[in-house]
């Protein structure tokens, strides 16, 4: 006979740990964010998958194109980047792909994509502090330089360690002010870039750019090194390849007279 | 006095380990495969970008509209795939986005991402073979399924663990005829299918379909792995961030009466 | 003829931009922190090497015996942590064993191996200041409870997912008073398992344990989450084994009803 | 009322997908392979815990010995190998420490610790068809040899980028001597040193004596990587904390006249 509780046992539901709002997965259907995946394949562009998944609706026209400009900017570096070196090292050891892509991404520390979600972070919480404070534009850029000098640390987004001016950020500025995106967080950026510039020959980099511009199309900071690395992972690729196709394995990276 | 071999040792030229010709970094200036990087941000797609940096040049329209079906396609397939839960897994054990992004595309082995990588490299050997052999494409198709069972595998590219009928293949197949990416490598695939079909009821997959596509496109089968990789990473991101936002800290994943 | 400006070059010396003092490399002789390798293998056990490494000198037949009797607590925890479930997840999609365990590492977030960290830095500030302060055990056991609560976190090393008393703990605290490493910390780590105990009926784990012992031995915090690695990974390597060998590859986790 | 149908379904087993014999986790009891956790700390030493972990049962006093030494061995090249490059990269771009040590263990590709691998197969594949067909050492010596030539590889095991003699080879063979772990594998790798030796002035690298020795102690070549992983990574995490102490973070790791 099945008691009570044996029988409140099997009620029990059997529960995944699992759960998500991203996909439904259904036998022969995928929906995603409430999408028929057949009927965005061929009809929505790569960037606003992205967006798609990423905010869960669709972008308008102008963060479509904006976005798309934000991720073409971020494809490579040559052979500077700590990540693309640690990824063509992997790919020299014989590790596969994946491997070497994911080796890569880990070397995307706080110190590197990281500058792009501090960036993004400082720029909207200065925008929201500002407003409620009533502060000007230039207030707010001499609170956070201030900010960052008490701490002994440089604003992330300025400045460059091959360049002197950042080809990148230049074009991606006058995009921002084709595309509409312009707005509070750029201008602030901006502000600031004029006093280091002022007092320091500074200029804006991409990582600034990028960060004041995601930040005006309504993107939560916490989204910015990812969206950085999905920019990157294509030029990672490339050198992935590079290494694997024109360079002998394992090859040797120092000779001893070089300690 | 220098010596002659103080001489002959200050002339050995002081080389940098690493050589690429993907981009050129000259001081304010990125040369990206021959483009100013200023030149192509705004002016080209994303997956333009992408086919710029791992081909060397670009894709015609079509090919560019393939490509950017064939990334749209792979975006996500809810909490199922082990990279995905691998992925969230950090995210919940407290790792930085691009650690789990990371640990995501570790679990792109050889089972996962990598039938992507086999299925290209069985098409391309097969189609260039039958192509010595004057075999038809039947011929070409039985061949393939002899070898696979030869070695007691399944042939990649057909077949899901959730569907019966991947509606994704189904939508790319259509979308290559109309982008004109219809080539030999997806007539060989389909053909397999058809076999496949009449003998066990299994269809073509995703991985098939774009194995094929991204082959008729003249894309290597070393890229099958990368190209997932990139279609892929959007939505890691997307269930990184809700991991984040959604659950709380280090979440129990199983009950002890589970064992 | 060489110019000034050539031979200036010339001289410029060609530099690595590495250096280390762990090991010299010389041809067919490595020194590790001033020992020859080949002096070293079969005269020291695997912790002392550890802590050679990371230190620079050799710990004392105490330290030696407790660095052994914490590397071994580490060892595994079944299934049941998010390491164990990834590094499977990935070796199940056919990555090879390095990615696996990499990806078992990249799991240990600052929820997870971060809480040694954590404990560890809270131990050895509070022990300082207490000093300095001329505060009890009891008052800074307090201070810190009261610090954690103000922030609404709960106090790493004590309590566990599966276990009212971790019995791991006991029996490292045990050790400790046999090899003399139950200093300040461990006394103020028992201290405030005292408290909680009595307060909630909370018990020390392995964490706090492992956290204030190291702290007695004179390990920095920041070696501890490196040190819950190396003590991890051989059950890592058992696991990932374990699943290639008994375990269908690309194994399906779950069933769509599970949604 | 309840159908058959529904009865049906309440009795299908809640099933964990996860199942393991290495730990079993019960409320304040943990059992790994047969022992209570709380018996083997204090009581066995690390590497007799890794081999119980990995092999399911305890090694012998000589095993014991024989695999401390063989871990020491691994303990660290100084800034040579692509996987510490890698690692203290990843620091330097402020990684945390978990990422910085994965990143190092991504780099452990085939042609690195997967040399140790491909070793340990070639040499215990060898040693069993060698007793099949009744082959003396030197024949089956001469058979590897001419299998390697004529798929354009070098034997794994022998030369070494920085030493004409590994001075931990030397030593190893030795502690194989001096343990009774100098079997069949071990004679069968010293045979090929010979007639490398003779031929090339090719000597045994630690990769080669340790592939042979780890498989006299009956280990299969499928641990060999992970083995070297676990020696290995004691010595990154030195690399990383070295990194993090001595370096500014980001470092620049090349100028621009290097290209």
């Amino acid at each position: 006979m099945i008691t009570e509780e044996v029988l409140r046992g099997m009620f029990k539901p059997r529960q995944s740990p699992w759960k998500t709002s991203i996909t439904k997965v259904e036998p022969n259907r995928l929906t995603t964010r409430g999408h028929l995946q057949e009927d965005l394949i061929g009809n929505i562009s790569f960037p606003e998958m992205i967006y798609l998944l990423i905010k869960g609706d669709m972008p308008s026209e102008n963060q479509k194109k904006m976005l798309e400009s934000v991720l073409v900017s971020f494809c490579d570096h040559g052979i500077t980047p700590p990540s693309t070196q640690a990824a063509r090292l992997m790919a020299s050891a014989g590790s596969p792909v994946n491997a070497c892509i994911a080796g890569g991404i880990l070397a995307f520390g706080q110190n590197h994509a990281g500058a792009i979600e501090i960036a993004m972070k400082t720029l909207q919480e200065s925008v929201k502090l500002s407003k409620m404070c009533n502060r000007t534009v230039n207030e707010t850029a001499e609170s956070i330089m201030t900010d960052f000098r008490s701490i002994g640390k440089k604003i992330p987004g300025y400045g460059h360690r091959y360049h002197t001016e950042d080809p990148r950020a230049k074009k991606l500025i006058k995009l921002a002010e084709k595309y509409g995106c312009y707005g509070k967080h750029l201008k602030l950026a901006v502000k600031i870039e004029e006093i280091l510039f002022d007092n320091k020959g500074i200029k804006m980099n991409i990582d600034g750019a990028n960060a004041a511009i995601l930040s005006d199309m309504g993107l939560n900071w916490r989204f910015g090194p990812g969206i950085f690395i999905i920019g990157r992972v294509p030029g990672i690729l490339a050198h992935v390849t590079e290494e694997m196709e024109i360079e002998t394995p394992f090859r040797k990276m120092m000779e001893l007279d070089e300690f």
